[in-house]
């Protein structure tokens, strides 16, 4: 008896041990490679201890881990530097610290800064570089033509913040735009999402970013809906750093925001339709067919009924199966379910249809 | 106006809180299916109101649906039903008010009993059943021949449960097992795993079966290590009833118990090689290879080194990916882990050995 | 080593332990008692398998200890029993196998019914009954009669369901009202709130009740915002089942829905006054004060500035002390706080005023 | 408009699941007041960026208050500084940096330092300095008479940590000890009890201290065993610095270490008396009372019978009430429950003796 004591003890000790969750151990976010393309999760705008973050260089690698981001960029701010007094400029210094880190997870790391001007123009960030130094200028050209010299991406961040012609569309982002030394823009900061952003990103043809902008630890560790990193999602050929660039100069990007998804059709609606997955229908009655809608992403897809087949409302939550008791004429038909998913947008605020085919008899 | 909108936001916000955890949501358990198999989740032992449950018959089948179980069987005493006065005998009811349920879910039913007899010689439950009423006799060696008649699959309950004589292999079971009318035993029940029930199985080619026994409402949700009923892993051939009675007389069976995993190693060696996968190595330099090790399966494995290769101990944790830094010689080399698994048991408190390679340059 | 190591296992077992949540163990639900008054946590609308709920009378007592609750009523409805077949009517016998299990653990437990008419009339509560027997009649007043010759409370349930015409005041229901026989009214059922209900709980002088009125099992351990019972706070004298009646006669009720408190501004202010707690202030400095705002009890409190001073938005969580900066003239002057809290309705959709005093230097 | 309505619903809710978990927000850890004393829950051994730690000083102030401690002292290293090369040595600079901000929440900030020497002898922390500047110098002595010369409070990390003669009582300790330089112990650090650190202070009356020595951002929430920082809980007059001063150089400790509390009797008892509340009993029958005990504090208190009253084994879970059912001869009279707290340890591993009484009718 006493022995069956302890094979007890250690099981329940082993529960125990997990709930401490080792430092080294990731949680993988789900959402599913494209056909033809693997999905990156990204978070391109954090912060260190080199400009006004609160960690050292390394923690944003462990982070990465352990939260299941695939790329990361440490985008320290060039010309405000408030911790200067203790940790003297050097505006490389954050990449380098953490380079070995990344290699050794396999976390992608292109080098980043942010570019950082009153408003307007605002601040932007470039990565890709090979060195953050030359970027250091008075004359917001020169700036950005060094960082396309490195060939680096650029994005404008937060386009809303702050001053009094912030949210403004002005001359010099035209000119930035129309020189093609802009490329992208942040749709979502942290917890603000921006639909003239979004919208400027359709209609001039700029990659949508989401990111987190993060200047405190991370303390999270779940990845799901309920409380993630903004991040963007990027359908690259392969994981590596090239394919990642491109894959943002192609503008193949998600923006995961909340329990929103945000982006276009073309990338939208292939990544609905890998991570829904018809089992069943298990039971098909005169009147009714029973069956699951299993969601293998970490969105819960919010459904509104378009036609006349299925419930008028339907939230498929993340990483479960859902069972659907479908009313119909005739049971032994296949169904099509046609929906708009609420919280997948294709334009600001504007849901996307989607539809889910059930099979006959 | 405003203010209005922000009362029936906090209103509707409640809905949407409470939607996000909906009654029909399924959440998988994640064990892998074996080559040719598939792999069923089941739990063979629970009652309801028709004996000494709390909960009606349908209870169970939206439980199991929650909870991932693959299949269950509703097991009311025979011979002790304390709420007699108020739910009158009927030994058949039980299934018939919950089959539609699981038909409408998936969920697969054997109809079940537990024969409930003083110890000697104890406790066993008949599943696969056409009709409990014939087995309600006086003769226990007449109630298993007619459970035998019906071609159900037997077991013995709880072994070590109660009375003097309790936790004894006696004539009595000798003769159940020679004449063929005893099929296996229930190496776990709830929270208690026997030994000797453990080595029994061994010695007497009985399936080794775990189950919760439970008679209370199931509160739980997650599908994970720290709160999952005992249950047992069946290897089908389909997901059918009869695959699942032919495999369980077959013996192909893996009990799942907290954190450990019990079964022969037949059983146990491919599930912990459909678990685990390898990503990487990150990194190779002069003396380290980083690699991860993804765990797919809802058990944490538990691992002590036997060779001189990787870290001495090591726990890969339930649906996660862990970093683990090797100590090389030779970092292009081709690697062999080699560890006992100390939760995966062979035998009584026998851990499995097992080997994960890792790939050279 | 060896025996350290004992130790720390030892320690960490008990946080296993711990997890598993034994079945005894109770979470008091936090809102702080009322100058002379005892705060009761109530529920007096629930199911059994004696109509047409899931879980054996006993179990709704089990919830109501782990819940934390203080009084709860099983009301199985007289007219509807579909598990007839199986439970053959009897009305009085939830409340006698749940009476003795109710005392063990000091949960108050008057005898209830629902009295289950078409609507209109539609459905209605009685609790403090001495036999629900009397109750079982044709004609909806001489139920109404029998219930209010045992002294019982009466309510009018969920008055928007269902049929043509729901949610209308009917003559029946001023006859009910102007005769004496009907006292109060839900102004929530589970997760519905009723605008109108609210209105008339006013303008009638009907008592207002919050309920579940679960039929399921409830799986719920916390006792946060997040995931509660709809209940009702009755301020009692005494923690009896006369003080309990008395006070339920004397409309001294708030009903807490997800995370808002409904009541009359005579029960809400005192009950903010005295979960509300200030620490400090921590500093004054020339422009600021910082201060800790405790909030004690199991509701956010959701807050929107009246005034000029302090934040424009403040939300005290349930159980938490928040960090309040306070931009001010003169640091050594005491503060007024002026707020709208927007979760507490003094009338539907109507938020209440509330201070908190600062103290000077 | 419906849709939009609903488009910006989901964004809100996003908001507002965020507000729930302001940055703001403290939770107290619950452990009363003894009489007379205020217990303050502290944790002085950390680090920052300015030497091993990886984050800006002002995290640790955001975190105390976060997770509810009410003193830490920042302790960088001395002699080790790995991010010399981008954080010059300046050994003031941290207490510098977090003091307003703790000043802001009403934390206690003794400015303190770790002196790193190689063992022997070890690491030691002095805290309550006026300056750290004076002690880097080469020899142990001179260090310690400076660190006594600011009257500050010194003791002995980890002893066990690390080289040839760790873990042993030296010359060099006796004389620090016989001279009055050092004045206490870590019995815990981090996740590591020292048991003979534990009877050394027993024997020659140093003070008993608990600490994290984190290093890494603190990602921890709750104040529940499960998973909280190993600290000190120091009775103390007042809250205040030289009150805790005092306190710690009067020895007046008791360490909480996962869910074991370590300390003398004459702080062990006062504190478990206060922690439990006897509610009831509710019932008397023939055979047996029904009682509730209530356990205020963060500890799980686990008991083991030394009487015959009572159940054998009893855990009262932290902040719960648990049902305990005693079977008695005569269900009138006061019982007196005498148990072991076996995880109240007053010399190491030695539980302590604790009674709990019921009254009578």
């Amino acid at each position: 008896m006493q022995r069956n004591l302890q094979f007890s003890l250690s099981t329940l000790l082993l529960a125990a041990t997990a709930a401490l969750a080792p430092a080294q151990a990731r949680r993988e976010i789900c959402f599913p490679d494209l056909p033809g393309r693997v999905t990156l999760v990204c978070d391109f705008h954090m912060h260190s201890v080199f400009s006004d973050g609160q960690v050292w260089p390394t923690v944003r690698v462990d982070e990465a881990w352990r939260l299941g981001l695939d790329a990361i960029a440490l985008t320290d701010h060039i010309e405000y530097q408030p911790h200067r007094d203790d940790v003297p400029t050097n505006h490389d210094r954050p990449y380098a610290l953490a380079r070995e880190r990344a290699l050794q997870r396999g976390i992608l790391l292109p080098m980043g800064t942010e570019i950082t001007r009153d408003t307007p123009p605002g601040h932007f960030n470039a990565i890709f570089l090979d060195s953050v130094v030359p970027l250091d200028t008075k004359d917001l050209f020169t700036t950005f033509e060094q960082a396309n010299a490195q060939r680096a991406f650029t994005f404008w961040n937060h386009h809303d913040w702050k001053g009094e012609q912030r949210g403004s569309w002005l001359e010099v982002h035209t000119q930035l735009h129309e020189r093609g030394l802009l490329h992208g823009m942040e749709v979502v900061n942290g917890s603000v999402y921006y639909p003239r952003a979004h919208q400027w990103c359709l209609d001039k043809g700029l990659t949508m970013i989401g990111n987190s902008d993060i200047h405190e630890p991370d303390r999270g560790e779940a990845s799901t809906s309920a409380a993630h990193r903004s991040v963007t999602l990027v359908f690259a050929e392969e994981r590596s750093l090239p394919a990642l660039r491109d894959a943002l100069f192609a503008g193949r990007t998600v923006v995961w925001f909340g329990n929103t998804l945000i982006g276009k059709r073309e990338w939208l609606a292939p990544l609905f339709a890998a991570s829904v997955r018809v089992d069943g229908p298990y039971l098909r009655t005169d009147k009714h067919v029973f069956v699951g809608l299993e969601n293998t992403s970490d969105v819960d897809f919010v459904l509104a009924r378009e036609g006349n087949v299925g419930p008028a409302a339907l939230t498929l939550a993340a990483g479960t199966k859902t069972l659907v008791k479908i009313a119909v004429k005739d049971p032994k038909a296949a169904l099509t379910l046609a929906y708009t998913a609420t919280n997948l947008w294709i334009a600001p605020q504007q849901g996307m249809a989607v539809q889910i085919e059930i099979p006959g008899q």
